[in-house]
């Protein structure tokens, strides 16, 4: 017998639905490679609970495969997570529940392992593409994946309503929740009214975050027990909560956040780094937190703080050295021992050129900030593309920007990887939000074309 | 030009040396198996220090490679360690010194999985037996080594005046210093006067220490940020500072403990742990200290207190609870979250059928624990035997002990491996000291035929 | 609809059953391990074909795990296999049928590489134990497994009426068919009234088959395409024809041969080898055929030969080269060139104090050969013993034979690995297939204490 | 004693060097990456003979490492070797002299799988990149390489006088002689007077050869047991004797092959393949030879024929099936049995729109080939410029060709790999030898932009 709750409804007069699919197109088998899912609409699975220490089958899922395209659908009304590209159960199915044996964070670390031992690689996993997508109506996640998302491309897709019902409680929910995000590349992605946008969580060595659009989110952004190298370029975070910044090791270049910063460093648990561009591991740290790199970015203060922690702009890192050289001092001031002066001294902190408007703070040690006053900045909606609005002061346009690239950024303390494309290259950061490429000085923000009083800029496109 | 210091001596008069040899016997190239040094006297080699982080030579060693024999040498005088049976250069080589960019540990971590990476595995690296060698008067180490000891077997060598000049400060000194010592087998050997007589450093798993006599070194043995399964069994431990456990996960059975305990957790570093029997990394872990198992040992109190946390007996065990079932209480009445409750609950011991004597301490869940009086021990040499003195009272011998098998000992909290051999084989340790083996009632300690009253036991042969 | 055929019979009056479960008991999910099945009747299942190339399974089976113990089973009519300690799908499934794209044998050589990428190895598959079981009555195999059968034992089984039938063409019928067999210990098997005793296929390195007792089967025993060590040792093969050697590098050691040989080389497929005792692959080679020893076995002659190559005794070895020497020497004078030299000569073979009765032939180098007549071998089933009836002249007690050690035979030429246990210990081949130890002079074949006139030895017994 | 030739000459009068210097750069260590040797003239080595079993050291070399760049030399007089990116010793150093136990081509089988076991892949090996350089008189080399090439990039070099003293004797001797050049990729390179241009031995999988011009070599390409994807694409191969093709699944587009062809299978060697853009092994193969694909390249015969088999044009694939569905056909005909179909029937081909003049043959399926006569084909210096003449009748331009891609090129039969670029992308075949992009429809050979009559052509660029 089924209980349910209709809140009011007379189930008799209205349309019922019981969805007893677990997926709509998931292979039974691993290792089904290349397939492409092209043009459906796809909806109504019972797809259950994914988190990152089990089985994760999705409405629509490449269960442990490569190569899949999954473009031009509609997805929506899935239980749990709309796309998986996650991992299957044989490296771990929910054994903390199962056992009690050891928390989940050590089955997960185990997991990555037992992976690696199975030849997780990029030879065999990963490298799917999901783009041009509408993803809606979910519990979980819009797109789910531990493991298996390596090296993939997230991009041009719409993701909204995920979680906003609060079917469920706790972690792993996000519009795009990945785990071990090496390498992926997530653009031009237009993700709204979701409690979280994107939740990067474990391993986003290599992870670009760029020219999306995250608004009306419970938050925007969580990067979580990762050392770096990861990007996060010309979006616009529109939300009041932009970023929970549980990491180390970011560069953050020509973004606009409208939102508060949270952050947190985590020294009771480690999370493995990997080889460059690799699935090989080559270590497990903490987040010390800091190492990270700021350049070109609007903040803009003002919203609600939902955290003690939550700060406008970035003076949250007041206390960290500027340098590496002022770091290395410091470190050499501890006298003998080991890791314990490295657990003493905070990790540098690169900041420059910034823009902090309505009251967002500067870092103590940023010496070519920008000021300003409401921008009054908000998003518009107008047929098919999306608007951004924001007013500028004739001081904004005084200060001179650089295009940024791969050689600017140095690579992480911990992990020695450059800042660069997943094959290898240089990044040249010159290429804004609109798809314009910058010329001669920079402006802060994601839109490199701007003018004093109102712009009204096009930053997204449904059709594009 | 040299300078030398020969502290009032006369260089004219004396014998002068100036050692300047890197190694006695060490292949150029890595992957010369199978070799066997025997019958030999080696002496007078400037052997550089020989860290896990670090090239390893020795004055004598094995440069990694497979399956060397090193027996009935007398091998003596090495600047630093007088055998490596450690790593090479290409998984890190002083990277800390050099570059000052992360920890030594930082390091040391990435070296396991370089390693790793590079085919370092039972197929080709280790397997080593070092027997019946007279070890002595060494700067660093009687025998070293990272890595490249893997699934060796020690035994029946003495070693001693090890460190002992204290021409060196710092980690890394001990007669036999190793690393990753897994599956390791330390037997029957006589380790005296040295600063540390045995130091097994991160993952010592399936590692046994058995049948050994330490005495009179200023510790005797230090297990450290390992996770078990290790073995301590059968052994005499007679100088005043007997154990630096800083480890978790062991099992000691059947020992004489003369001195103290000293026990601390590690919190701030994770050190790997392997599938069993393997080279494999399954993930890294603190130590949380306890999910040990202490059966049948004899502990005595009145020496000297040498920090803080030294104890004698188990009472420093106090606080633990002494049941998994009891741990699993615990631990649920936590409530919600995942590592956090790990964290803050104690792990289990389980501690049984020790003798506590002249004073020493009892943990306080042990329900059978013996107590006595002085016994009055102390070892005498007499030719190539080395006896064991000791006094007990009538009341000794009412304790029924049992012949403690793999079977008694269920399998650490993190590491889910048996006591068991490294081919995977029960143990059963009903074999004593004296190589005698025991039948019906077991006493506590290493020697299973003893009286009330004075004993005299040969506890070590030179010539075995 | 189902048409069936009753051959004659009222389906109406008789017993009709159809099968459908294509398992009885056989976990769905790769990697549950160290499950025992101990006591069961198990029958009646539609197990399907069980290829080297495909998903093998069984009517009871450990589906890629590791550790089983079956044991005391009595198992009977699977359609296909009883018992399967094979591969899963997903390093190939019936490929070439699919595809046509390329040869089984290709998919097969691909299957390994891909099992070795996927995690094939000591630490996670493998190392079952299948012992004392009654297998009969099944349409391919008693017991099979590729890949999934490493570092097995299979011991004290009787196996009988495999195949018989004939439901099925082609290859893969057998009563033990592995794929394989690395380090897998046959023994103590009376396996008869089958088409094949026993097939080992590929990889049979450090496999040892070891007193056995074949009769009554079409073929006893088939070796093909692997390179050593193996080896063969205490058996009686009582079938006409006794022995397919596609093989090399194989140590052949105490057996009675009642039947014939048939060798071949195989020169247009390669097969893999690998590290000593370990999954890593260390190449593909031919077999060329030869570099056997064939040391105090006991051949009869005069049994039916049913192929052209089919020869009683060692003549069949005729031509070859008989010690390393001359090997060697032959290989100069062919001059330059490389791999041609070793394709023109014939490997070396090591034939000594074998016994050829009733006309069996022996190697035109062997010098210390035994001949003999008749010896009216046969086999008689008495109670629960199986009984070898054996009639000897007093000339057979003349030759002085020795307990072939490992020493004695050397490394195969391609596989530089010795004729060991798979831990890596010596064997001393001094057990006789009823269990008694060798002392002093040994005789030729599997039982050590004989006497001249009939004698009639217990060589097996249903319940030990 | 050194006792020296000099030839008639006098060396009290003549310059004479004596050459002791095994290597000018070359680290002592394995491991060194990311190093830049750019614009020194590098100078009269006596580096040892470097084959692909044994330690590889050059005048100038990588030793095992990754990432470097050597740039805008002047590298001359090596005695054996200029330039090496080749293997180090721990995987074989010259085993089959040593011991003789098994041939110099197991050896290097074993190579490469004991390379993969100790970390031969692309995150540690090879990603070198060898530009502008000048390479001259050496004695065996201008490059050379095993396994330490994976992934680098040769291009824009010029390499002379290689082998042509005829110091040595025997294999391993080419202007460039790489073996497991795996995604290497050989362009625009000018190699001319050499015994042989450019050797590919092994594992060119994924190897590309492009708009380079061989001349006045005695043999100008060999490409030996491999089994593709390789593509060698708008390049001039204007010596006598043009390729030795001792491999399968090519792809030959729009060349200008002045000579002959010489193909032969290898069915008593077997080598290996991988995985896709991977050094990770999937199996082993013989050369059935076909499987090449021929689009639009020019032929000209009247050349002097060095061997049996030596063909001008494609005529040389008579008897091969000219698709895979008449591939398929032939091998159903064949009946049962597995691999031995494969062997007898011949691998297709795929040869359209070449262009055969001065008498040399198409393939007898090729339907729309084009015939002329004489072109009168030679190559001219000016300056720093090659110019290729050659005159050209009307009827050369009828021929509708078209821009090839990797979609029309398909997948080897063995190796399951697109004909694609190191990351995987699609190639469009559209740039020409000179750097012109190809539109409309296309001619064949290398050169685009050609008119009726005679046409001088600059190929190549000195510094360019």
């Amino acid at each position: 017998m089924i209980y349910a709750n209709f809140q009011g409804l007379d189930p008799n007069q209205e349309l019922t639905e019981i969805s007893v699919r677990r997926c709509c197109f998931y292979p039974e088998r691993i290792g089904a490679d290349f397939i492409t899912v092209r043009g459906f609409e796809i909806a109504q699975a019972a797809s259950p609970w994914a988190p990152p220490t089990a089985d994760q089958p999705g409405m629509l899922g490449t269960h442990w495969s490569k190569g899949w395209i999954i473009e031009d659908n509609i997805l929506h009304d899935a239980k749990c997570s709309a796309v998986s590209i996650g991992k299957e159960y044989s490296t771990g199915d929910n054994d903390c529940t199962r056992y009690r044996r050891k928390p989940g964070y050590q089955y997960q670390m185990e997991a990555v392992f037992k992976a690696v031992h199975r030849g997780w690689d990029k030879e065999t996993i990963g490298g799917h593409i999901i783009r041009c997508n509408r993803i809606y109506d979910c519990g979980q996640n819009g797109i789910v994946g531990h493991l298996g998302c390596v090296f993939s491309q997230i991009s041009n897709n719409e993701i909204y309503n995920i979680g906003v019902k609060h079917e469920f409680f706790g972690y792993e929910i996000a519009g795009i929740k990945l785990h071990a995000a090496i390498d992926v590349q997530i653009e031009k992605n237009y993700i709204h009214d979701c409690t979280l946008g994107t939740w990067l969580d474990w391993e986003a060595q290599g992870t670009r975050v760029s020219q999306n659009v995250y608004a009306d989110n419970d938050r925007d952004l969580m990067i979580e027990v990762t050392h770096g190298p990861h990007i996060v370029d010309n979006n616009i975070f529109a939300s009041d909560y932009c970023f929970d910044n549980i990491a180390q090791g970011g560069a953050y270049i020509n973004n606009l956040i409208y939102g508060t910063m949270r952050r947190e460093p985590i020294l009771d648990r480690t999370t493995p780094y990997h080889m460059v561009h690799s699935t090989v591991p080559l270590g497990t740290a903490f987040v010390y937190g800091g190492d990270d790199r700021w350049y070109q970015n609007i903040f803009t203060g003002g919203q609600p703080i939902y955290t003690e922690q939550s700060v406008a702009g970035t003076a949250g890192y007041n206390g960290h050295p500027a340098s590496e050289e002022e770091y290395c001092f410091l470190l050499k001031s501890e006298g003998n021992g080991d890791h314990e002066a490295f657990d003493h001294v905070k990790q540098p902190v690169f900041i420059q050129r910034n823009c902090y408007m309505k009251g967002a703070e500067a870092y103590e040690k940023e010496t070519d900030a920008l000021n300003g006053g409401d921008p009054n900045i908000y998003l518009e909606k107008d047929g098919n593309g999306l608007y951004l609005c924001i007013s500028l002061p004739k001081e904004f346009f005084i200060q001179k920007g650089k295009v940024i690239t791969t050689r600017d950024l140095g690579m992480p303390r911990i992990v020695e990887q450059r800042y660069e494309t997943p094959d290898g290259a240089e990044i040249v950061f010159d290429c804004d939000i609109c798809g314009e490429r910058r010329k001669g000085a920079v402006l802060p923000g994601p839109v490199s074309i701007l003018k004093a009083g109102k712009n009204r800029i096009r930053v997204w496109d449904q059709f594009r």
